[in-house]
């Protein structure tokens, strides 16, 4: 009913990272998309074919170093049920390859829509008698702009299946501050306002290393607030987007870990998965040209945090 | 660029509501369910073949009489992607029997991401040199939390497509204060802040009749604020949740609309899909009770607005 299997994995590798799975089919690896092309065509079926075998080779790559994948819904949803469908099967892949997997999906609704999009992502779906699983991912992001009434159905699901969400409360882009950041009478932001929500739902669900089933979006982009963050939200585990590409460096999130080097996972998308780009390497060399960046990204955090420990 | 095109079909039908397409399969009468689990057992695809055919025949029932459908995508995502190939199709319907479709996914992210979310539900995608329908709605309900990066984005769209977005800003459940009613210092809420984006972001994809591509979401359970918002957002067109089943009435809101009667749509979800229920009649006659219902609702809400008139 919580976090804890996330962070039993980060302390197994020794890694606080989270590999985002954004895929952008302009971005995948020429041969792979002309394999798929050639057999389905320039359709939602032949972007989506291209699409689940990029996200195997790197689940592939990084499964034995990387606790954690985060397919963001967008990149899927824009190829159609087709592209939902390679979503459920790489949430499957990665899972059955020992990884844990948030939905990156910021949901939010009210009483049973929110626990319809519940069961499509972290729970089971009932059809007659028969129980099935949509999408069944580990975690989920949502947005709490609806208040409780939008959190608490995922709660119950949380407790029966084990799993978690991540609550934005400080996102990594420029304009976040327009309402994140604007104080309400007697002083306190939204951000600050929405993490102490979470501090409450996640009474709900408590873990048993200290932090709840809720967690947070807080972004490494605004290094100050997330430590400060970090010490007002003891309960909360933070998922930490904003590495790499968007500008966060190591020395900007160390501030998201607690002394254990617990209490964050943070995010790196097109940094990795395009890192044949970068590197200037063969296409067809992608996933070691990605294992290379996510082993880079790795060090550079623990030498800033140091080992990670599950306390009891 | 705009939601004219909903306002027109409100005008000619002389209805301002919309109706919501929340299939609950254990609600769908029971021919339809058998039916479909008979060919395909109790399976997703038999849930989304249930689904599919429940809404047409909906779509057949009324597409003459409501101007809108607001297909609710949590309850076909909760049928994987079956479900979302139902969620498809039914716009594709819709669309061709002459409705507006608002698909109501309460989408949130930045740049690229929301793009991509802009490319799935509102605009196309591009797969090598084609392009694509995803799930090609005419509005998308929108989450502001992240602030204008994640609404940017969708104006593109909404200006190169013809389409519109509905923002939430005060939503109908008993909740919905927590965060929303809340003042910020000054005295302005989070409410009231997030339209007066409404009416800034509004700016950028300007209608013919006043009311510009950037809609809101506003609760008709909140009725005294439904109208202090209707005189501040002048160019802001409301969609309005919470009739009906979630207790409010015509009387509730009319302060929505406009000296026109424009200016809002009013949604139901249940009260119309299942009338068969509450009627007691043969579960055969569900779309002929739905008819009932829905012509019941606008009688309602025109008694107390009058006749609706399109300024040019």
């Amino acid at each position: 009913m919580s976090l804890d299997r996330l962070m039993m994995r980060i302390v197994q590798k020794q890694n606080p990272t989270v590999l985002g799975l954004d895929p952008k089919l302009e971005s995948i690896p020429e041969p792979l998309r002309n394999r798929a092309f050639g057999t389905y065509g320039e359709t939602m079926e032949g972007a989506a074919a291209a699409i689940l075998e990029f996200n195997k080779s790197l689940i592939d790559a990084l499964c034995d170093i990387v606790p954690a994948v985060k397919p963001q819904c967008a990149y899927y949803e824009m190829y159609g049920w087709q592209g939902m469908k390679a979503l459920s099967e790489t949430v499957r892949y990665a899972q059955k390859k020992g990884m844990f997997v948030i939905l990156d999906g910021k949901r939010n609704d009210i009483g049973t829509t929110m626990g319809a999009y519940a069961a499509a992502h972290l729970g089971k779906t009932r059809v007659g008698a028969t129980e099935c699983t949509a999408f069944g991912g580990d975690a989920l992001t949502v947005n709490g702009y609806l208040g409780s009434d939008g959190i608490n159905p995922l709660l119950d699901v949380c407790r029966e299946e084990d799993k978690g969400i991540f609550v934005l409360v400080k996102t990594s882009n420029p304009s976040s501050g327009e309402l994140q950041d604007r104080e309400f009478t007697g002083g306190c932001t939204l951000m600050r306002e929405m993490g102490g929500l979470c501090e409450e739902w996640g009474k709900q669900v408590p873990g048993r290393h200290g932090y709840s089933g809720v967690g947070a979006v807080v972004g490494a982009t605004y290094p100050e607030q997330l430590a400060e963050l970090r010490k007002e939200l003891p309960h909360t585990f933070f998922l930490v987007p904003g590495y790499g590409a968007q500008g966060g460096g190591a020395k900007d999130v160390a501030g998201g870990f607690d002394k254990n080097g617990l209490g964050a996972v943070v995010n790196s998308s097109r940094a990795i998965l395009y890192a044949y780009q970068k590197e200037g390497c063969d296409p067809k060399d992608f996933a070691a040209a990605a294992r290379r960046e996510a082993v880079r990204m790795r060090d550079a955090i623990i030498s800033e945090i140091g080992a990670i420990l599950l306390p009891l």
